[in-house]
């Protein structure tokens, strides 16, 4: 798959791959200004928490070179708001909170040299976030291969793939990992409404790439497993608490529960930057409300009487005792889970 | 609401309102003969257990109408022939077995009447399958109304209301019979993918009649419950196993896992009629499976790679451990159901 954020440092163009559109059409969205750069996490051009911290750190770059005529202390202020208002474009994926102020502390770091080498330190920083989002996906995508058995057929809710990282995908890291070294293992990818990342982004990706998927609506998990057609649960995560609790789309909860009753494990994959070790459980992770519409509407099309009401809780959470392994780029952390993230992520 | 199943008999033509195209279409779908009525079930034009089995009564009845003409011996081989290609239109939902086996036995009971004795026969009791339904809900509406708490938001999956039975609805009319006691109830609707029975049907039909309901999508329901946003449960059923194991729309499975993961209670509300005490348990309850495309394209849009695998599983089966109630129009039979059900339907 050709990447799907790519920056052309030449026209400063952030090219995105819109997802929005996938699978029947691929089409560029342009992001010229950092307000294309906001529209785009915020409308969901481009989403999944890795992915969108590697949009927002180059959102950071188009932000800086369009502010870099300002005097000093005007940039300051001028990218302080700026930033601030890119970083509260969604609400709940941490990677976006922790791309920017990575940027940040680039920014202060340099406060006495001249704009332009800001600027180009902020695109090595960029690009770094890129290139290293792709090499941790696959050291993870390596370790978690190793814990799916043999011949198995691995349910994945939403996309944690390519698509929601700088490429190769953490759940579907650890998927195209275990397929290369057993191609007998095999994929059911909830479609995950209302957004349909499952059907539309997780089929596209994994059928790119000649993995066996199959796709099945979100309410047939409790089925498929009942009869056994379910031996691993893998999934992405948009916010880790200290002590394990994992924020991740909306459903999650339910496939770690109903994995938790038919004694199926259930894995989320992870980079380190998704975990928040600022927030001690998932009781204080802010879960995103969207537009009740997203439920009420295919494209254009109602399903549903215009005037009823509907929820749009974007993400939920799957308590740490439900989760069998935080597979990341530096091992597989188990519970108990305070002291396994503490090791990893603070030393 | 009008009746959505209506024969008129000047005319022999069954009137069935299209489902497929509610809410934003309230369009007639008329059978003249009982080739468009085996159409209209197969295709879901008219579906829920209870609304099928009138719907076939009906097709007796334009069945017979059809075939009149024919001497005696070949006139039953014929309708035998008919009959059974209507029954097998869906394998799922007993009511459609039941309601032909009831003509069937009409018809042998009265092997030596003139075939217009034996039409007459077969339109009163379509017509009287149709009265009892509506009057059978009203009664475990009243019956299961009991049993919702002072305020309750209860959440029920699939349309088990007014458009799945003759009218006023089982899992439905429970609601309706609690809300006019209790006007602070409130009501979640899982939209019921593929077909979105309950965003298309279950939110109409409760808005049209003022209930307060809320539109969610069906992986939502664990944190909904989570959230302590859910008190109570209501489905209705296609099938009924002798020991209470109970086959419903595809979801319904993990809504009962869920609701007894967080102590809620959860309640099946279906007429006697639904339970097929010739069957032991859930096992051996035949489960339908569905196009691919219904899961893949929405209408005429696909959502989801052409080429993609899809599960379309149309039902599943709760074990009877996980039914906190059977409200039926005798009564709500509980643990142990082996007993309670053989107590209620055949002494």
């Amino acid at each position: 798959m050709h990447p799907h954020i790519s920056f052309d440092r030449h026209t400063m163009v952030l090219h995105l791959l819109d997802q929005r559109k996938l699978p029947l059409i691929e089409a560029d969205f342009c992001c010229k200004t950092v307000a294309d750069v906001q529209f785009a996490i915020k409308n969901m051009i481009v989403r999944g928490a890795p992915a969108i911290g590697v949009t927002a750190a180059f959102g950071c770059v188009l932000a800086l070179h369009e502010l870099a005529p300002l005097p000093k202390p005007a940039l300051d202020t001028a990218l302080h708001t700026v930033l601030y208002n890119l970083e509260t474009s969604r609400p709940t994926a941490i990677n976006l909170h922790w791309a920017i102020e990575h940027m940040r502390s680039i920014y202060y770091s340099l406060a006495h040299a001249p704009v332009e080498d800001i600027l180009a330190a902020f695109l090595d920083a960029a690009y770094n976030i890129q290139a290293e989002d792709i090499r941790i996906c696959e050291t993870l995508g390596q370790i978690g291969a190793s814990l799916i058995p043999q011949g198995a057929t691995i349910m994945t809710h939403c996309n944690a793939g390519a698509l929601a990282t700088a490429g190769y995908g953490t759940a579907l890291g650890v998927i195209r990992a275990a397929y290369a070294k057993d191609p007998t293992i095999k994929v059911i990818a909830n479609e995950t409404r209302p957004f349909l990342q499952g059907s539309r982004l997780t089929c596209y990706e994994l059928m790119q790439d000649g993995l066996p998927v199959t796709l099945a609506c979100d309410n047939a998990c409790a089925f498929l497993m009942s009869k056994g057609l379910v031996q691993c649960c893998v999934v992405g995560a948009d916010r880790i608490a200290a002590n394990g609790d994992t924020a991740n789309k909306i459903g999650t909860l339910g496939v770690a529960l109903l994995a938790h009753h038919f004694h199926i494990p259930f894995y989320v994959a992870a980079p380190l930057s998704t975990i928040d070790t600022q927030v001690t459980t998932g009781a204080n992770i802010p879960i995103e409300e969207r537009d009740p519409n997203e439920v009420k509407m295919l494209g254009n099309t109602p399903i549903s009487p215009l005037d009823v009401p509907a929820y749009n809780f974007a993400f939920d959470v799957t308590p740490n005792e439900y989760i069998t392994g935080i597979i990341t780029e530096v091992g597989v952390l188990t519970a108990p889970y305070d002291a396994s993230i503490a090791k990893a992520c603070l030393g």
